[in-house]
């Protein structure tokens, strides 16, 4: 795949490019992208997918190939030349601000705003959304099975549940971003410095004649950091066996079978055996409520691989962020812009998020206002990243995200760090915008009966 | 991303390869792909996937900045330079029987089985598990909102919700061998040569000063293919304006509001215009249970546009298949390998799947046999695509592995094309694979205790 495809869009984005530029229609707008609602138990997000979104505007283009399939398209057979020429020479040009990776979000906060010749935004927007969208569920997923395992190691499992190769990378790059230790994904680890993990699987044990000979071929080769999968045949008598061959391991996981009364029965045999520090990782099915009732209930693991529930999260298996258009400037003169329709509103203008913090640290309130309001104290969320299509904000390193994501979740109002729906993080609009909405409904009431 | 890379794989891969190098172990393994368990409400799968399986396979390495990844990282420190060296060269040379692509298939049936020295069988595990899982879970999600739609064509509108951009492409590959008529991914559209769809969004709309100019815009360009969008302010009053202008348009597009009463009286303002070719589309959040409620209550719908239920489906958000050592042969021994736990059975040995058909042509039973029983007149679906390491079979086109997948489903008896969990299609495994796993579970129970 040409990872920079302009054509790494819905058809529509570009038959609406030739409308706007077969009518002449010249216009700079204003798109944000958000969430309306929260995805169920969730009390935040975690903003996660900035630099690839980044990677992308920097350089998105049509190969001659992908132009030559556009022209031979039944709905682009009448369009003229001039168009073909336009996208020959497409680059993005406009300004994006955003969320730095690793913030925590709340709905109808933007995570991202661009102005930008029309065409250039609409082209854009599929892009933006399955990326951001993608990273940003797996990031807040990750935050809440870190927080539900209280201080212990959570490992990303997901690249066998991905939804393709390239979804796993994503998927290992924001549960790190949303404090995961690290992954099983081993070019994920190359490609963003991220830790890997993992020694042996169940086929490891079934290859060889017996678990004494599997487990002693192991160590063999990696005596310092093996960690031995036990759960094969049966997981006392291989805890057993490895005692007995007094070769003390890095660890062992349990990947099935009663979490709970296997961790706790290992742990007094390891620590009999004076191997206090023989960690124990568990893994198979886990979530962020497993995790909780496993602690809850007592279960001596030091270590957690979670897999599907990052990559795929059952609970929320999409993140519904939209892109919407808030300005459209035309011929010189600027308008506002919103929808309305039954139970939805999309609020107009450029706006910024303010967020207020008590003199602890501790998150108090967001204010989401216009992009020239005063900020009266309060810390500004989004930053301008893209000037004239150029990026100014240099790449951030996945583990200084993380770390900004952790320190998010310590500033977080306790009772919203839950992993159940707890209570909602007070978000209001200015007074400003309030007003501008009202006018363009106003506005748009009038034009509608037209 | 480098799309080949060896390292797209979870590490345990890398150190368990390391393991059987560094101990000498040379074994040849043979390793099946398959789900013990359909997903809720299923009654069957559409596989999906083989051919982006088979071009990794055929292509995957390691980069010298790759290996010097794995060289310097913690647990590959005392590893020989040998395997180094084995990386360097690395590429799959093994023997893989597959189901062709857009086959319906149920669990316990191997979607894949591949033969090959151990330690490729096991790099290449994640690669297989995510490529071959995703695209069977989205196709066999496409069948059933295929099914639900009654001859009404359904497009793939997913992009903006996958998994990043790479997913999208795949989603909208898998959606299509599951009965998709087409995508609104562009790029898929040029790559994969299926049927490309879309016109207008709601942006287009509000950024002209009014509805009439948006529409009259939009069929100045595309005076033969413009499908407009209704429900950008008012669905009604839309209507009535594009009825107003004359201007026949190929389709209106529904995308909120009540589907069933709009669609009815949209389509009773078109006919008295004397418009009864102008199609309704429909789009928003729909599934295969929305779409047959719409159609059971009358909706006057001629196509539907399907997003995040065909690429994220949220009924399941991924498809469990597992990828088991089924038989292993070392220094010249054959043993069968077989995995026993707690309600969890893997048969041993290498399988083939025999399907019965009755005279009229419809599914009768499935039997999973070892490869060498004889098919007694039932037709294998396991056909060899790889022999030692190259590609035997040609890829085939998306259109016609749709073709496949829906005389498949000509043929499924008619309780199981429902999208209720109705019945299980019968599927048996041979007396002699039966036979062969009691050997097996006796001689790990003896190994076991040892």
């Amino acid at each position: 795949m040409r990872e920079n495809s302009g054509l790494l869009t819905d058809l529509y984005e570009l038959t609406m490019a030739a409308g706007y530029f077969e009518t002449g229609l010249q216009a700079r707008a204003t798109f944000e992208l958000f969430v309306r609602h929260l995805p169920p138990r969730r009390n935040y997000l975690v903003a996660a997918g900035l630099e690839q979104a980044l990677e992308y505007l920097e350089s998105v283009d049509f190969s001659p190939d992908e132009i030559a399939y556009l022209r031979q398209h039944r709905h682009f057979r009448r369009i003229h030349e001039d168009f073909f020429t336009y996208l020959a020479k497409f680059r993005f040009t406009g300004d994006v601000w955003a969320m730095p990776e690793g913030t925590l979000m709340f709905p109808g906060e933007p995570i991202m705003r661009l102005t930008a010749p029309i065409i250039e935004a609409q082209i854009l927007e599929t892009y933006l959304l399955a990326t951001l969208g993608y990273q940003t569920m797996v990031a807040s997923k990750a935050a809440r099975i870190f927080t539900a395992a209280r201080g212990r190691q959570v490992v990303d499992f997901s690249a066998r549940r991905a939804h393709g190769a390239s979804a796993s990378l994503l998927s290992a790059r924001a549960s790190v971003i949303g404090g995961c230790e690290g992954t099983s994904n081993t070019l994920a680890g190359h490609r963003f410095g991220i830790g890997t993990h993992g020694t042996q699987a169940h086929s490891w044990v079934m290859a060889h004649e017996d678990e004494s000979e599997a487990f002693a071929h192991f160590l063999d080769t990696f005596p310092a950091g093996a960690v031995l999968l036990v759960d094969t045949y049966d997981v006392r008598s291989a805890v057993k066996k490895i005692i007995a061959m007094g070769r003390k391991p890095a660890g062992i996981r349990l990947d099935s079978g009663n979490l709970i009364a296997d961790s706790r029965w290992a742990r007094r045999e390891l620590d009999r055996a004076g191997w206090q520090d023989v960690k124990i990782f568990a893994s198979g099915d886990l979530d962020e409520y497993r995790i909780a009732a496993l602690l809850r209930e007592g279960a001596a693991i030091d270590a957690f691989g979670v897999g599907s529930a990052l990559g795929t999260p059952a609970d929320a298996s999409h993140l519904s962020l939209i892109y919407k258009l808030v300005e459209i400037e035309r011929g010189g003169k600027v308008r506002e812009a919103a929808k309305f329709s039954r139970a939805k509103v999309t609020y107009p203008g450029r706006k910024q998020v303010f967020r207020h913090s008590r003199p602890s640290g501790e998150f108090e309130s967001d204010k989401i206002a216009l992009d020239d309001e005063p900020a009266n104290g309060a810390g500004p969320l989004l930053i301008q990243v893209v000037r004239d299509g150029r990026r100014i904000a240099p790449p951030e390193s996945v583990v200084a995200l993380r770390e900004r994501c952790i320190a998010g979740l310590a500033c977080l109002p306790k009772r919203l760090r839950r992993i159940d729906r707890a209570a909602t993080f007070p978000v209001r609009y200015s007074k400003r915008l309030q007003a501008m909405l009202e006018n363009v409904r106003q506005r748009v009431r009038r034009s509608s009966v037209k």
